[in-house]
Parts: C-alpha cells; structure tokens; sequence
C-alpha cells in the first residue's frame, strides 16, 4: 500500500468514525472506490475497511495483480466457487463483526441477501456516498492523470478534425475518434461519443447513426473524452461548422460561450455549485435562451465520467480546492439543432484554472469540407 | 410492439402466474431484458410486465426512440427531476397493485430502499432469471443477429491478424481488432479483447499490454467478439504462431482442439450442460491436462456476452433447440502459457450447428512474422 492509499484509507475511517453510527467497519463495493482506496485495478473485489485493518476480498485471477498494484494489502483470495459475498460474510464472520455498514449504491438487493443469508446477527447499515465525497477533491498524481487524459482527448479531436470529409457518417467519426485515442494511449473512450450532425445535435445524449453525412448540415457537434492509461478521464465538447456560418449560428454559438466564460470566472473556493449553475443559466437568459438550455452546467469526474459535484443537482455544495469539474452550457433548439461547449476546469486556491486547451472561440469552429 | 415482444411478455406472464405466488406484476430491471421484451434499446427504463398491460418507465430523452422502437407500448415518461424508482412507485401505485416481483440482481438495495419508502403497503417479491430462462432460447430473428456479429468478429480478426507485425504490441493488437470491428460495421467490441503473448495466456481473464511485443514469444492468443448493429454478440478464441511450432504447444494445441472436437458432438437436446462439459474434461484428462482446464466449457451469449446457461455452472440445464453457446476448452500452463479454442454453436432439433466459420485445425493457426 502507498502512501496515498494509506491516506484515503485513513479519511475513510474518519467518516466511519464520525457518521457511522458505531459500525465496525465498512464495505466498499463500488469498483472505482476499490480502486480509489487501494489502486487496485482489477474488478469482481470489494474492500473491508475496518478502523484497524483493510482487507480486499478477491478471488484467483487477481492474486498476481494485487501484490502488484497493492503490496502488504490483506487479501482474502475466495477458493473456486465461492460467491463474492459469501467469501466477504466469511470474512466479516472471522472478524467477528457486530455491525457493518455498506454501500446501497453498489450492491444489488440479490447480492445484500446473500451476504444477510450467511451474516444474520450482524447489523448492516446502508450508505452512500462516502468515498464519492473524498473524491470530489483531487491530489496531485490524480490531477497529472487527469491533465493526460486531456492531452490524449484534445490530440485526438484534432486528428479527428484533420480529417473529416463529405460522406462520412456519424459513427464514421465516432469510430475515428475512437481509435486515434487509443493510438494515442488511451484505454478507451470516457463514454460513447457523441457525434451529432445539424438536428441531431438538438438531442443531448444523441447516439450517432449511419444516416447522417458530413456536408448535410452547416455543422456537428463532438462530445467526448478519453479513459488515460491508469482510468483517469477526461470529457469535452466542441462544435465544428463544416458549411457557413449562419447568423442563427453565431448568435447562438457567442451565447453559450458567454454563459461558459461567465460560469468559469466565478468557479473560486466558497461558491456553491449552484451559484455558478445560475451564473450560466442567467446569462443565457439574458440571451433570451435560457429555457433551451436544459441540463447543469457541469459535474466532477475522475475515475467515473459522472462524479460529485453535480452542479445542477447538489447546488449546496460548495466548491473546493483541488475539485475538477466540466463546465457545460448547452443550447438545443428541436429541429434545428444544439450547440454545447464543455471545458474541463480546476478549483485552485483562489480561483479557478482551465485545464482544456483547445481553442473555443467562434472562428476555432469552422473547418469546412 | 411487434410479435415477437408480444410473444415474449406473455411467455413472461405465464412465468408470473406459475411461479408469482400471486404478485400482481413483475418489475423487470435489467436493461437487457427490457430490450428483449420490448425491443428499446436505450437505457435508464424499466419495464412492469402487469397480467394486461405491460408500461415502460423512463425519462424524456427517450420518447421519441420508444415509439420508433415500441410503437403502441404504454409509456410513463418521469418528468424532470422524478427518480426512476419514483416514477415505477407511482405508475405501481396508479394501477393498484397489492404485490410485485421485482428483478433482485437488477435493483441496487439503494434503488429498492427509494421504491419501497415510495410503495411501504405494496408486498415485494424478489425473483431471479425469469426473464433469462427465455432468453436461453433465440429465435429465428435473434439467430440472424448473432451470424451477423459472428461474421463481424471473424472479417475483423482476419484483417488484423494479415497485418500482424514485428513489435506490435497486445494492446496495439486490440485496438487494431476493436477498429476492424467497428468499421465493418460493429457498434464495438462484446468485451475488451484478450489478446495474450507467449506466458500472459496462461491467464485466462488477462488484458493487454504495452510490454510484451509481436515475436517475443512463438505465440498469441486472442480472445475477441463483436456487438452486431442491433445489440447481438458473438465469442470467439483463436491462437496464432508466429514462430515455431513446438512440439510442446503441438501436442496442448491438439488435445484442447479434441476436447472441444468431442463436446462439440456430445451437443444435442436433451443432453444436460454437465454432460457436455464433462465430455471435454474427460478427454483432457486423457492427455494429462485435465487439471489445467480451470473454468467452465462455455456459456449462452446473445443480448449480453455471459447469459445461462453456464455450462460448468449450471450442469443440470438440459439442452435444448435454439441455445447458442460457446465451447472452449482451454489449458493453462503458468510461465509457458495458454491455449483455448473457442466456437460458438446452435443446439438444432437433433444436433448441434457450429455457426463460427474460422478454420481450427493445427496448420490454420500458422502466421510467421
């Protein structure tokens, strides 16, 4: 175990102290909470944290990989055809647990049985939300990986740009982008990407399709991200006017820019997510747009492509030193089509640092075919 | 809704009725088996399956794709910021239901928590594979879907494997075969590719890296599928030499491809997954092997890539027309390496088709660099 493991092992058991309720331990069943407690990067393992001990529960695939990514770390590796919360009752048996709590989020109702069928007389107490609340503030080998993830991203747009053409479709450019982020290094796309080309744009969580062509339309949208080398993501969004730039266009287009400079210059430790998500939303107002802009502003992400804050969603949170967050704004217009612009920002001491480079004003836009 | 999806929720209902004790409804989860009862494939939706009505919940991104996919199936769109098990709680609620079954291994115990807080006087009713068991059986449609994704899979690792270099290494290897996939026509890879050198095939879940290159060992395994157009996988392993062939690897390579020579003819209906496995254990432990044959021999495939039955897992499933499995018996060696030869087959009215088309034999397995 490294340092950073030990220390985020340790702010875990402070949670488990103070909120608790006198549980005895905690088991992380989410796969990116292993892997955030511990850097194991393995899956089908779950982690015991007690307040002095932690043990992974594993099994036979994993033995090498463990004493790899996570030397000295306890492991019960299950014998063959042992269930995964049967090999954890076992373990929480032998510690002679009174009372447990876990992560509702992450265990199925089925698996909760299982694990109760062989662990009656002690106590679970569901929570959620725990590791994802030491999450949401990044260390500086996180921020390294997520700068890189960046660089793989914005690389491969770029590449991506370089190279579009009359004729292809959607998923055409999707799979290019795929692949020259995995060229580049990447393990894989964050998420799918989305490609949108004209209409299609209007949709949020379009999925591209075979239809749509290059040249059909003034203009795409790309929304995408890279998964870096060690899982850190990265998540971006960026127009491309392949035709001309019609007026409709660039009023909308400057709109949202403006929505996102104005939300940007007031990220700084303090604020609460909502405040910033309200800075967007009244400058598209004042665009005469806000009620098209239909989603927050932006979210944390990390080893997920969604983590806390969600700034639509958890307005009190306040912001904090060292969060990472996607800043977003949106407009979709049914018919005619949207226009998002998403950059990838860090909370700094006493403001706020853009860690995305790729240039976004109007002009950056248009790369025609 | 089209026949099949009217077909397959009332052989749903006649599941409930039989083994409901009296639930008036069956929530059903699991995305895939939402897409299989209906047809939708987005996400984020559940489906409850009622002795009359059958009413998908989801949310407004997807409203105009569900009457593309599912014209004339009864929608209850969440309005915004309703959770989903929200929405379930006041559509179960509306219809005055006094008990539901419910998919316990596709509910999180925090989603359960936040129906149930919703519904505390409706009796809850955990079920498992209902909706599994009738998709062990594809049907014609479904066939056609999964030679397509096989077809994909097989072009693709020709392709890559014409282009084998000098130097490349496991992950490049992959990320060629994920493209080839992609651009001939596959949404994507039905699960990240192994592809293994030398003794990182002795690992049988191992995943690619940057460290070990083309020519650094005599061969390679690859284990790879496609995801078709419509959501329908396919599962295949091949080796290649790209050295010489030894002796050693001659003599492992021919007994893995007669066990799976002699499971492959035990395949008929009404012969249990147990027989069959056993079949192939049997001739491993002729030539001496058996003890490295460490998993099952195969599992169902389709809308997802493990699905029932699991061949070593469930043994007493007796065979029957129209199941789809993989047969691939492998032998592990630590420090040497690993051979599987993996196929995919149809369970016929009195046989057994064998739906992969890549040669198998020794000789096929040949590609120097």
């Amino acid at each position: 175990m490294n340092d950073s493991a030990n220390r985020r092992i340790e702010a875990l058991r402070k949670i488990l102290r103070a909120e608790g309720e006198g549980a005895g331990g905690i088991l992380v069943a989410s796969v990116a909470n292993v892997t955030y407690l511990t850097g194991f990067t393995g899956d089908s393992s779950v982690l015991l944290v007690l307040p002095d001990r932690a043990i992974v529960v594993s099994d036979g695939r994993y033995t090498e990989q463990l004493e790899r990514e996570c030397p000295g770390l306890e492991c019960h590796i299950r014998p063959v055809g042992q269930a995964l919360y049967v090999g954890v009752a076992e373990v929480a048996g032998r510690l002679g647990l009174q009372s447990l709590a876990f992560e509702s989020a992450s265990l199925t109702v089925a698996e909760y049985q299982v694990l109760k069928d062989q662990i009656a007389s002690v106590e679970t107490r569901p929570t959620r939300g725990w590791v994802e609340r030491l999450r949401m503030v990044k260390d500086g080998n996180e921020l390294a990986m997520i700068r890189e993830s960046i660089s793989l991203a914005e690389r491969s747009f770029v590449q991506m740009r370089d190279g579009l053409n009359f004729g292809q479709t959607e998923k055409d450019l999707a799979d290019n982008l795929e692949f020259a982020m995995r060229r580049a290094g990447a393990s894989g796309s964050a998420f799918p990407p989305i490609l949108a080309i004209g209409a299609n744009a209007a949709l949020p969580h379009y999925r591209p399709g075979t239809v749509a062509k290059v040249g059909d339309s003034d203009f795409l949208l790309v929304d995408w991200g890279a998964v870096g080398p060690t899982g850190y993501r990265s998540d971006l969004t960026r127009m491309i006017v392949t035709g001309k730039f019609t007026d409709h266009f660039t009023r909308v287009y400057n709109a949202v820019l403006e929505a996102q400079s104005q939300a940007i210059s007031a990220i700084r430790p303090g604020r609460t997510a909502g405040e910033v998500n309200a800075k967007a939303r009244a400058s598209l107002n004042d665009a005469g747009l806000g009620q098209y802009f239909t989603h927050g502003l932006g979210h944390g992400f990390g080893l997920e492509i969604h983590e806390m804050p969600f700034m639509g969603r958890d307005p009190d949170v306040r912001l904090e030193p060292g969060m990472v967050l996607t800043v977003e704004p949106g407009v979709y217009l049914p018919g005619w089509g949207g226009i998002r612009i998403e950059d990838d920002v860090l909370v700094t001491s006493d403001g706020v640092e853009v860690l995305t480079s790729l240039p976004r004003d109007l002009s950056s836009t248009l790369r025609p075919v």
